[in-house]
Order: C-alpha cells, then structure tokens, then sequence
C-alpha cells in the first residue's frame, strides 16, 4: 500500500462541495468513483480544505492510499483523462505513510475575487462576486490590516462551525487587483466555518463606506459575528495555495 | 421607430454563433426574442460581426428597431433582467436612424487567449485554448509582424468565406501576457471568415518551431493556405471591441 499526494484544480460550480454528503455530488465522491473504475479498489481520498458548495480550488491538496503499482506521472494522466473537465489534477508524487494533508497542513492561503463594474461580463460570472462600486479602496485596505497576527476569531464564523479553538493566526490579508477585477487575498494557518467570506462580506461593507474599517477590530476584540458584513457569495471564493513544512 | 445601439457581451459556448439559424441557438435570436416578450414587437437585431459557435464576445455591437418608447437606461435593466446569464448588455443608446453596425464597423479588436501549461487549470478551459509550450515567443511576434499594414489575406481564409475583396488592412498583431496566460490581440478594418483563428494556429506553430516567422510573409504572397498552421479552437477567440467614427 502506498500514500499518494494530489493537487487538485476544480470549478466549484457543478458541485456540493469538497466533500461527499447525501444532497448532492462532492468533489472528493467524483474523485473515489474515478479511482475505484480504474483500479478496481476501494480507495479513501482525504482533501485538506473542505470548500463548500460553488467555492473554487486550484490548489486543493489530498492523499489516498493505492494498492496498484502506476507510476505517478501515469496516474497524473489516467485521472484527467477520465475525470469531467471541471476537476483537473496538477501533480500527483509519492507522499510519506504518515502524510495527512488536513493536519499536517502549515498554511492556506484563499482568494476572494470581485467585480465592481455596473455589469458583470458574463465570462466572470461564475468566478467574481459583483460588488456595487465604487469602493473606497484605503479604507478596505485599513480594514483588512487588523486581521494580520494571532487573533480570536470567534466573531468570523458561520453557524455550524465545530472547531474547539477559534485562535488563528494570520500572515497576509491584501486587496489586489486581479486582471479583470479584485481580489482580496488570505493567508494563515487555518480557516473558521465561513471565515473568509464573513471578511470579504464585510470588506465590501468598509468600501462602500457602510462600516468602518475598525469594524473589524470590534468583532476581533467583542467575538460578536453582529458587528460584521453579510457572509459574501461562494462563487467568489478559491483555495488558492496550501503549505507544508518541506 | 427609433433605432437603438446595443453594446454587448456574451459567452458563445453554449450557443451555435451569434448569428440566427437552423441548427442550433443563436445569440441574435435570443436577443431578438427577449425583445419580442418584453415589447410584443418583431424586433431584428443586426449585430456587427458575426461570431461562430463557441466563440465569445466582449464588445459585439448590434442595432435594433424599436417603437416602443422605453428609456435607454430601463432597456439596459429589462434586458439584462430577462436575457439568459451567458448575454449581457453593457450599454444602450439612441443611435442615428442610419446607423448600420456591420457596414460602418472602422476597426474591430479581437483577442485569442491561450494556455501553455502541461494541465488547465478547470475556470480557464471555456475562455483558453491548450497549446504544448514552450513557446518561442520572439519567433511568434516576428511571425506576427508580418501581417501588419495593407495586404491580400486570401490564404487566411476558411472555406467558406464569400467575401468579394480578400484585402484588409491590419494596425496591430501583438502577443500579451493575460494575467493567467497568453493573449494574441489583433486590430484591424476588418477580417475574413476564420481569419484570427488561423493566425493564431499558424502563431502557435511558429512558437514550437515547426514553422519558421516566415509563414506569415509566404502565405501573403502566395495566397497559399496550405503554407499555414491549422484553425485554432473557437473557445480561444474573443471579440474585444469594435470602433466607429465618432
């Protein structure tokens, strides 16, 4: 038996998330049934991010375990040719037994794209969130620069988070521009039920001027969801870059 | 009757082309029958260029007749509230009773988008087409400066084209850099049936080696189709942006 690692691209469009659920296809589901048709074994994919239904990824990371003997660059090969064309992988290798993508995971890092234009191009539909400009561009920038460091981020999650600790830490918190539109990047070492689409929510509400930028220093310090935006769109959301100690 | 000018934008996957016809949805039709329901007029919606299927639109420009009196900004609201999510309007406005977009197009703007990584990554395929890179970019953009100017484009031509005249004038052929890939951009007075497409095919053959800059030249004076790269795939292709004289 041998740990396989994968990186994993997909438009979260199509799909009820990462994971397998009762209401709707998982990403991780598709993934299981494609490996069982072509090697005939159970296998248990374990992906290190649970993105919900219509969020993105082109950096998702798993590991399965395999009895087959495939070379990684045919496996590479096998699975994107049999895999729809909405789930792509970008590198399969031969991972340590003990490797566990969720656990072992150093940091993330997350892109929130936006479109503040009157009308969003169709092209972009499926990948920005439309905005209602203009957006006061310093104050967002304030806004989001209290997030960066060691914080109880208890206020910046959804109903139905489970984790025990709610103490993150984060490393980068940027508004950039992102070709076509924006796009609020996202770096820590770990993620709340939600967590940054509550940051972008309220990013947009600081740009439009319908909170202040210390509004995020207020949910940090008083843990109240209360004081923030509405949680933004899925579709807006990628899990762009997952870190391991090399 | 007022005559209405229409900015517009669409993804062509899902349809047959812009062009109302047998087989298969047309963009034209769409439009025309959105304007139908929402106005209970036969409305025909003349556009500017006629995209094929599964090739996209930024700036297509098109003309309508119309004798309702509905303002040009509630038109933009109605139709992009009635029309399907792949087609949206950017801009409406009171155009002269003689305003034909075709014959009085001075300049259209197209862009070929294209991806040279080993896997595509899933959110680019419908916007990108796969070229196996590397590509040798210098010999792309000497290849391509060769077709700028006034010149017999009889070999860039698909089977099919009825155009009388096979000469347009070319102002720029550029290679960018389109944040996730490649851009081949070309802006001329006009093109014949498939000819962006072939460029870029013929583009991507001189980026590989197989054919030398010098194609280009060739083929403008031989007329020779055959001295040419294949038809690239129409997902690549975008109308950018069609000019007037102000």
């Amino acid at each position: 038996m041998r740990r396989i690692g994968l990186e994993i691209g997909y438009e979260g469009t199509q799909y009820a998330g990462w994971q397998r659920q009762q209401n709707g296809l998982g990403i991780q589901q598709v993934l299981e049934e494609t490996l069982a048709r072509l090697f005939h074994e159970t296998v248990h994919v374990m992906g290190a991010g649970r993105t919900d239904a219509g969020v993105h990824a082109r950096g998702q990371v798993a590991a399965l375990d395999l009895v087959h003997p495939i070379a990684t660059d045919r496996l590479l090969l096998a699975l994107n040719s049999n895999l729809p064309p909405d789930i792509r992988i970008y590198r399969v290798w031969e991972a340590e037994k003990t490797f566990h993508p969720r656990f072992q995971a150093k940091r993330k890092t997350y892109g929130y794209r936006f479109f503040t234009g009157p009308v969003m191009p169709p092209e972009l539909r499926r990948y920005f969130a439309p905005v209602r400009g203009p957006l006061q561009e310093e104050a967002m920038r304030a806004g989001l620069a209290y997030l960066v460091g060691e914080h109880d981020f208890a206020a910046f999650r959804a109903a139905g988070g489970q984790n025990l600790s709610t103490v993150r830490r984060i490393d980068r918190a940027e508004l950039l521009v992102d070709g076509e539109g924006w796009r609020i990047d996202i770096t820590g070492n770990g993620f709340l039920y939600n967590m940054v689409r509550i940051i972008a929510g309220t990013a947009f509400e600081v740009g439009k001027g319908k909170l202040p930028p210390e509004a995020f220093l207020r949910a940090l310090e008083t843990g109240k969801r209360s004081v923030l935006g509405p949680t933004a769109p899925p579709q807006g959301l990628m899990l762009m870059k997952i870190e391991y100690e090399s």
